[in-house]
């Protein structure tokens, strides 16, 4: 099945050298794959120079004046792109606070959704582990919280086929009365709230959680603390290895926006090219299995507390 | 050098089992520590029980009516043990706030120091790291930061002997603007703050570099931040191995208190017996060195800003 993918040319903090190179691997490791390449069109052309001519059809380009273009133009421009028909998911590097604004003004965002949440996949040694928000909503209050559970409920339902996925608050000690002031005001909201895909509340979680994978299958924090964490463990894996491991059964580097009418993937500004590459590859897969509309099946509307 | 722990029989999930397996390890290590046992007598006894008569002299014991003993009452009376003279040092792996207040309340308080934080230890391959707060303030606001960052500062010259600390800020990315707000108003704060011990500020740092070790010696967040990333690199590396390598060179599973006048060390609530007798080790190696007296000359009082 085809996926086409617009690609940021300018997004990260080694664009576009990186990226050019993440969009070739992607696009040497799966025939089906098409580019949008959005940006500067030296950029692009670096890329068509390296795509044998009977694949010149797979590779599309929308080019930018390198005049006054700011980084987060290119962003913005493949989100559009998005939203025209003309790609089926965005992959960028770039800035995340302007790419979650921009998807949500391109693309639109599902009721009650204040700020989409980034949703990451951590390797644990008990299987695939969705930890959200890791960079978007950083000082979120409690609904957004509960909204973002729904979510990542949601989420992991559809992309790892979790049945009754369990939903962990992320804390310091689980004893009553532990945590900071928007941690101490969210379990009571949990209790009063309907999680999609049979999801169900599990408590309080801790660090050590998300590490080991037995306590819950999505954990919710916020963006602040999300990012930190996130960025610590992946660091922590790429040097040590996964714990469950398997290299190969590593989740790509890369963060699923949610909430938002729109498939849009964002990788670390540091991401390397096969960072890149993964993160085009998931694109695609998650286009490919209609993850977003299954995902917006799991959470109907007027279920949502606006 | 003799070093007299007080420890606390009743502080942990697992205690007093754990505690007391802990105490006897650290015990038969260290033929110059003594051991003030606080808590019910039978816990006490079943250490007594396992000290050769020729020690029973290094053994003390502080017993405590089991009837009506709430949790944190011989945390309490450890740290009044210190208070009094009759121990050099506390070490607990009971509640944090609860030994967060008491030591305040016990020892007294440095000037300027709102919420005594908790500081850890991390390994990395470029060395040792300073991570606090990582349990006691929650909710801190950018003075606390500043202050934490001055003992984090103090922390890391005396225990680890390094010159002109680097003390980075921990965020989420290291462009302006980014971050949440309590970590937007910190930077300004630290340029017209003095650190001791030559300590200069490093700047904006974020997880990977809790990791890596290369960007700062001592790390400065918020108790909940530094908590979550503490437990998950901590239950990380216990899976996979430290970063640098070396199994012997991993700093105890043990946090120190700063800005209190005694020697505290806190242990997770779900230390091991191992983890037990490495926080008093640790609460033995820093009393021996005078590591209070010699953080206090670096931050005099009048320097302080109140």
């Amino acid at each position: 099945m085809t996926a086409r993918i617009a690609v940021d040319l300018l997004g990260g903090d080694h664009a576009p050298a990186v990226v050019v190179d993440g969009a070739l691997r992607a696009f040497q490791d799966d025939p089906s794959l098409h580019l949008i390449l959005v940006g500067p069109h030296d950029a692009a052309d670096a890329v068509l120079a390296a795509v044998e001519p009977a694949q010149r059809d797979r590779v599309g380009t929308l080019p930018m004046p390198a005049v006054e273009l700011h980084p987060d133009d290119a962003a913005r421009a493949s989100l559009r792109a998005v939203a025209d028909g003309l790609a089926d998911a965005v992959v960028s590097a770039g800035n995340t606070a302007a790419i979650v604004v921009s998807s949500a003004r391109a693309l639109g965002r599902w009721p009650a959704v204040r700020r989409p949440p980034l949703a990451a996949v951590l390797p644990t040694a008990a299987g695939r582990l969705v930890l959200l928000d890791v960079g978007s909503a950083v000082d979120p209050d409690e609904h957004t919280l509960i909204t973002h559970a729904r979510l990542g409920a949601a989420y992991a339902a559809v992309a790892h086929g979790v049945t009754e996925p369990r939903v962990g608050l992320l804390t310091i000690g689980t004893e009553r009365g532990k945590g900071d002031r928007l941690r101490r005001a969210v379990p009571q909201l949990f209790a009063e709230t309907d999680l999609p895909a049979g999801a169900r509340y599990a408590g309080l979680v801790e660090g050590h959680d998300v590490v080991t994978g037995t306590a819950a299958d999505v954990v919710v924090t916020d963006g602040f603390t999300g990012n930190i964490l996130l960025k610590g463990l992946e660091t922590a894996y790429a040097r040590l290895g996964p714990p469950g491991g398997d290299p190969a059964a590593v989740p790509p580097r890369a963060a699923l926006l949610l909430g938002v009418a729109g498939t849009v993937v964002v990788c670390h500004g540091a991401a390397s090219g096969g960072d890149l590459a993964d993160g085009i590859a998931f694109a695609a897969r998650m286009h490919r299995r209609s993850a977003v509309a299954a995902m917006a099946d799991l959470i109907p509307h007027n279920e949502v507390t606006p």
